[in-house]
């Protein structure tokens, strides 16, 4: 089969690679599946490989997000039949472990990484390919209920396994409810879900901080209520002036980087609550957060824990996270899609195997 | 009328000094209170200008937890009467404010601190003396229903001032509800009294970080199910340990070093909270946080805020939070109290004018 296999600074390749086989025999549990892959696409984070920011050590597969049908179940499986169309969240579960029990489905005790796998079960794929073996099925997979979905519903579907359950978990961490103020920052896929994620919760009003045309369009139709292109200091006082003179109840930061942070952490009323997502940069002022009652919290999303929420408003059309996607390529032309993202001419680019 | 003053490192004085006066006149807002003091106490902060931690710039008036009698209001005070026995939280603020409205007494936008004032009200007296100066005493000061109360009383309303709704804070900060499991790093007056409000909130197991017998036997008292005397590395294998092989739902920071902050940070369980109320230092490693989901929150507390919800437990005996007041000295005295708190032969020390 074809997989997209990255060897270094901006050198993604097409590739042939073993098509993947259910682990057998006397040390493998039963508990994989194989999926062939409808839709996958190219996350953020791959772009830190892309661009040399994280060094890539060896040539190794990559992706993390993908949807497909059921083609192979280990013995074990019970909650995955062949056929079945599945979301993989971007890492591995067993959904059975404490800390999966509390809902914090991404640091699984027994879990892991796409392309890296996990310790008990061996070598899972990366999802950027043509076929995924997903160890820890039963745990991992979600079932679209309803057999294959409405071919316009996949990248909506696809969102689900990263950036809408990421943007959902800026906004949960930032304890957005009903009547919440809230500013998102950042603009990208994640920061436009969570504008999604914000509305669903019932915030009453939603600022966008953002400077490119199509993206602030696209949060205004995600249910953003102000438009606010201003960045650092200036956007700080923007955004305090909007709201008493204090500051939105909530700012959900899906940068990552440390001016993001900053702007996030003083642009919350006191008393209030940042929810970030981007992977973070730099340390926190806990002076600051002391002296403001800010609090902080967030991290890697709990994708799977959040899906039996999340699924059914993509299934009934309440929520539509694939407009997301921009631009999409086949598997052959995913350089293209690195290319877009890096440049970011494109928010989100959905691949076809 | 007598009052501590201090004058710098290990130098605390009574002196005589003026008796203080309701503001009149054209500027005057009319709004202060004259409070005659019936027990004050020293705080866990006042010790950093006793050690010269924080330089003492000129000498001033110290001291910000007192109880006491109403002895005169100002023309517009209305929910303060001459005769009230009130309680005063240790920052002034006038409870009508946008971050007072949000349940953040602590920042309120007009408010101040004892010994230093309010921007529009001018200077207030510290609570270590005779008498007080209240400013914005309708929002400040909370009147203790029923007349004097029961002296028996008066360290646990004493208490609400600062170091119950303090401990309050951090259990709230944390997220501590039914069922949580806690950890309480500090066993300081606020640390204990964190266990009262752990427990308070229905916390189903909670540890008290403690190497000192007497304070462990009071952790015990006020709901402390297990003591665990390790700290650092030790502290954390334990408490991971304890709970599961992940930690404890929620870990209350009641210190405020670098130490402390890293121990609660990394025995807290995954997708847990930190509830933080020690004056802190150093910054918070958030790529730690972001790999963990553990939240941290805290700051100031708004004790104003808390007291509608604390002084009735108070007054049914349902706690007795005054049982941190291990010894009482006059204010002639004071000394003593500052030296026993320095040296931790006390754990709070009550001082009758």
């Amino acid at each position: 089969m074809r997989a997209a296999v990255i060897h270094g600074e901006r050198d993604i390749r097409v590739e042939e690679v073993p098509d993947p086989v259910l682990a057998t025999g006397p040390g493998s549990s039963g508990r994989d599946a194989i999926v062939k892959v409808v839709a996958s696409c190219v996350c953020g984070s791959d772009l830190w490989l892309y661009r040399g920011i994280e060094p890539t050590e060896r040539p190794h597969r990559i992706g993390h997000e993908f949807v497909g049908v059921v083609e192979a179940v280990g013995d074990s499986v019970e909650n995955v039949t062949v056929g079945d169309f599945v979301i993989a969240p971007f890492s591995i579960s067993d959904n059975t472990c404490f800390n999966c029990r509390n809902g914090v489905t991404g640091q699984c005790l027994h879990g892991g990484l796409w392309g890296v796998g996990t310790k008990e079960e061996g070598f899972a794929d990366a999802g950027q390919g043509e076929r995924v073996r997903v160890p820890l099925a039963d745990g991992t997979l979600v079932v679209v209920p309803g057999g294959n979905p409405d071919p316009a519903l996949i990248p909506s579907l696809l969102s689900l396994s990263d950036v809408m359950a990421t943007g959902h978990h800026a906004a949960v961490s930032a304890g957005v409810q009903e009547g919440s103020t809230v500013a998102v920052v950042g603009d990208g896929a994640v920061g436009l879900c969570a504008v999604i994620a914000a509305k669903r919760l019932g915030a009453s009003r939603i600022v966008a901080m953002s400077r490119h045309q199509s993206r602030q369009k696209l949060a205004t139709e995600f249910g953003a209520t102000d438009i606010v292109p201003e960045r650092g200091e200036d956007g700080i006082a923007r955004l305090k002036e909007m709201f008493d003179g204090i500051g939105p109840d909530a700012v959900l930061e899906c940068v990552g980087t440390k001016e993001s942070m900053d702007q996030a952490l003083s642009s919350t009323r006191p008393g209030g609550q940042v929810g970030f997502v981007g992977v973070p940069h730099g340390e926190l002022p806990v002076g600051q957060m002391f002296g403001t009652n800010v609090g902080v919290r967030g991290g890697i999303a709990p994708v799977r824990a959040y899906l039996d929420d999340l699924l059914p408003d993509v299934l009934n059309g309440r929520i539509e996270p694939g407009k997301v996607f921009d631009s999409e390529v086949s598997l052959a032309d995913i350089v293209d899609a690195y290319k877009a993202m890096d440049e970011r001419s494109a928010i989100k680019v959905l691949i076809r195997p």
